[in-house]
């Protein structure tokens, strides 16, 4: 270990010996990306208990130019909290300040640090009869300040939004040390540029997020899940069409999966079976809840809607869930896909977006395009599509030896066209996961002048000295590629 | 008039005689805001007929930094539209780009350019069973490019939302001239900061807004509008908890009136009766929507709530609108306050916010502090409830003479109490109508540094030159007073 620098000693102070170590084998969990595509260094890991103390380390870092990294429960899809490998940067954990600071009920409204691990916030929420309406595969790590400055979506962002739309209010500490106090939760407030909007998203580039006010919702009386039989995804927007016109305000799930997706979780993940016999050819997972007392029975309304879609031709059949285990099941279905599919073989993955409304000629075309340029392959598309948000995975030729080197290889080839025909569609190359250090160059070779440059323009003035996770997010000119 | 400089012959060409003119009696009408607190001049009013024509104009105004202010119906509330005095700027009027380019009943998504008057989009949008649910006073002549970049509000935004909500894409001229393109409706989208967040509220600060997609929802299918009488404004916020725990979905309107308000509107409004006799010490005006098929009868909804409400103590009277013409009658009771206000003697406004949680103490207390320190004063505070914003005005005591007077000398010592106080409460000095001219010292005042800094960051880092809308919304240093 290097002898350590003196202002990393007054970082060490400020925090101390709970917040501050630079063992290696107390760093090492942290400087690997959970899916393990990088592998970073640092000069320490730094974990401030409040506020204060990160408005501290920030002025140090700003007074020595040091790199701070901010990483909340390390389980990010992009690289996003890693440092890079040259070790001249802090890793800055959020994790010790995991206080939820008020509980509100009556105004459905929650302040909490952002520490907080989402799956404690359900649950201190459900004590309060009371949900915070947005959930994820890592939501046993996964922080607030973490899903707060990537926008995180999930499958409840068809009613709730993405978690945009759930922070009435944020606290930060500003690239010099300031604090940003916003957590007041005003529901109107026009004075001016709205900094709120731009740290959700922002990746930790241009301020360390340390709390935010959140809006929450009834907890959940009852819900009914629904598994439907489609003939093409063009049959599931119509589907979804007729659902969110009758009802958009219980209708809290609406996910496609082709039978190709439903054959590889019936494969390789035990205790699931087929919802519908024989399998369509598409399917959607729907899910209609309760959560006011005089609203109608969800189990009802799916039953009478199914029954109006069938009538209409909407749906080829339907299967009810019968209870809350039947339920999960369905649901497993769909939370299994990815792990089905790595147990399939090699897949190379993208989480893109186009308008709701093109999304299944998107799929179907986009799909053939790179089957036919990409003999072997296969597109197996699934997910979000009420976001018009769909996982476009694009599948290795069966038998494909050496499956390491055909992701790598694929990666330069096969994801830029994937990426080129989103653009096409004025879509999203990043939906939900961010930017990060995956996508970085990718944005910057697909974006417009005009947003690159405003892009480019906001991080400078607001990080002129690229301390906050530099080499994230913005394709600065100084950047050095992604490692 | 003075001789013409070249870059302004070549702006002419650009627009043409339809969308040139530097005659006195075709500026006048655009030179003063509507309010009338302001009147400027300008080298002359350019009113481009596209986007492409926008953006070769402010190239031209970049390549010789030429302020330019962009105007839409010219019914803001805080000079935003207004040119200072120097004349050294260019009027660029959005008006002639009144096309709505598409409206998709299927998607809720509609497309328009800056200049469409709402009240235009209202028609339009209701041949096609559908509504924008954004409505105010000046909908006659208020334009959405306007209404983006104030992020308009009104009585709606308790179920819909201010128009930053309501805003599915943009598209805007940047300070240099370039387009950008964001109009595609992406439910997500993590590509990075979101420039759409600055441009909405930004008041033509950072890029002149040429179009936008807005959110539309159903056409309304029927309403029901009540009054009820409270004893306070606590008493009003616990009927407001009562009504959105239940039909947060159908309640579309909440407002708060007090007895004060009431009478003068009953004095000097004509055609006009009081709704309960006795009248009520604060009263409540509610508005309860249907605007899906199979969903309750809003007036069967509203009997059943209020006999609740009343069961339970919260209110102590309330009709019910027995028909269109009644709902009509208590809508007008509302709206015509600040007109009754006008005719009662001189009245100090606020626009203002503070949490919801917090408006009924807020209106009592800070009323209260008012009131003793400038005796003879009477403070009315009426308006959105349910979002933590009402108008909160200060009338001048009875047989004040010099109204005008008084008013100068009172915006001097009282506006600025009353925004100490709303900041005490972590409240906003504008929740609606922005900063403009009007409120950009008091922002500069009453901001904090981390604040102040960042917007400031923001505005010069977008644009250098300072030629878009100057002197609006940031305290610069270099800005001179607002005259």
């Amino acid at each position: 270990m290097s002898e350590t620098p003196d202002w990393l000693n007054n970082m060490a102070e400020i925090v101390g010996p709970k917040g501050f170590t630079r063992a290696a084998e107390d760093m090492q969990p942290w400087l690997t990306d959970w899916r393990g595509r990088y592998t970073g260094k640092a000069h320490a890991l730094v974990s401030p208990a409040s506020t204060a103390e990160v408005s501290a380390i920030v002025k140090i870092a700003h007074a020595h130019s040091v790199a701070l990294v901010p990483q909340g429960g390390n389980s990010g899809m992009v690289g996003g909290a890693t440092p890079d490998s040259k070790g001249q940067s802090v890793l800055l954990s959020l994790r010790r300040m995991n206080r939820i600071r008020e509980i509100s009920a009556g105004s459905q409204l929650t302040v909490c640090d952002a520490g907080v691990i989402l799956q404690n916030l359900h649950a201190a929420l459900d004590e309060h009869g009371q949900r915070f309406p947005l959930t994820l595969g890592g939501k046993g790590s996964a922080t607030i300040g973490g899903l707060v400055s990537t926008n995180a979506g999930g499958t409840q962002v068809l009613r709730h939004g993405t978690m945009r739309a759930l922070v009435a209010g944020l606290e930060a500490v500003l690239p010099d040390g300031s604090i940003y106090d916003g957590l007041a939760p005003l529901k109107k407030d026009n004075r001016g540029y709205d900094l709120k909007q731009l740290l959700v998203g922002g990746e930790g580039t241009l301020g360390i997020v340390t709390a935010a006010t959140l809006k929450t919702v009834p907890a959940l009386i009852d819900r009914c899940v629904a598994w439907a039989g489609v003939s093409s995804p063009q049959a599931a927007y119509k589907l979804f069409q007729f659902l969110n016109a009758r009802e958009s305000q219980s209708l809290e799930g609406f996910e496609i999966i082709p039978k190709s997706c439903l054959d590889a979780v019936l494969t390789h993940i035990p205790d699931t079976r087929a919802p519908l016999e024989p399998a369509a050819p598409w399917n959607v997972l729907i899910e209609i809840i309760r959560d006011q007392s005089d609203s109608i029975d969800p189990r009802e309304l799916t039953e009478s809607l199914l029954a109006k879609a069938m009538d209409k031709g909407l749906i080829s059949d339907a299967a009810i869930a019968a209870n809350e285990s039947q339920a999960e099941a369905f649901w497993k279905i769909r939370d299994s896909i990815s792990e089905a599919e790595r147990a399939d073989g090699p897949a190379l993955q993208h989480d893109i977006s186009v308008p709701v409304a093109q999304m299944a000629d998107f799929i179907t075309e986009a799909g053939a395009k790179i089957e036919a340029r990409f003999p072997g392959t296969e597109v197996a598309a699934f997910g979000h599509m009420g976001d018009g948000n769909v996982h476009f995975h694009v599948k290795a030729p069966p038998g494909t030896s050496g499956p390491q080197d055909w992701m790598s290889q694929s990666a330069q080839v096969i994801s830029p066209m994937v990426h080129d025909l989103v653009i096409a569609s004025n879509g999203s190359i990043s939906a939900e996961h961010g930017i990060g250090q995956t996508k970085r160059d990718e944005l910057g070779r697909l974006s417009s002048d005009a947003r690159m440059l405003t892009l480019r323009a906001i991080k400078t003035a607001i990080d002129p000295k690229n301390i906050m996770n530099p080499g994230k997010l913005v394709p600065l000119a100084s950047n050095t590629p992604a490692s």
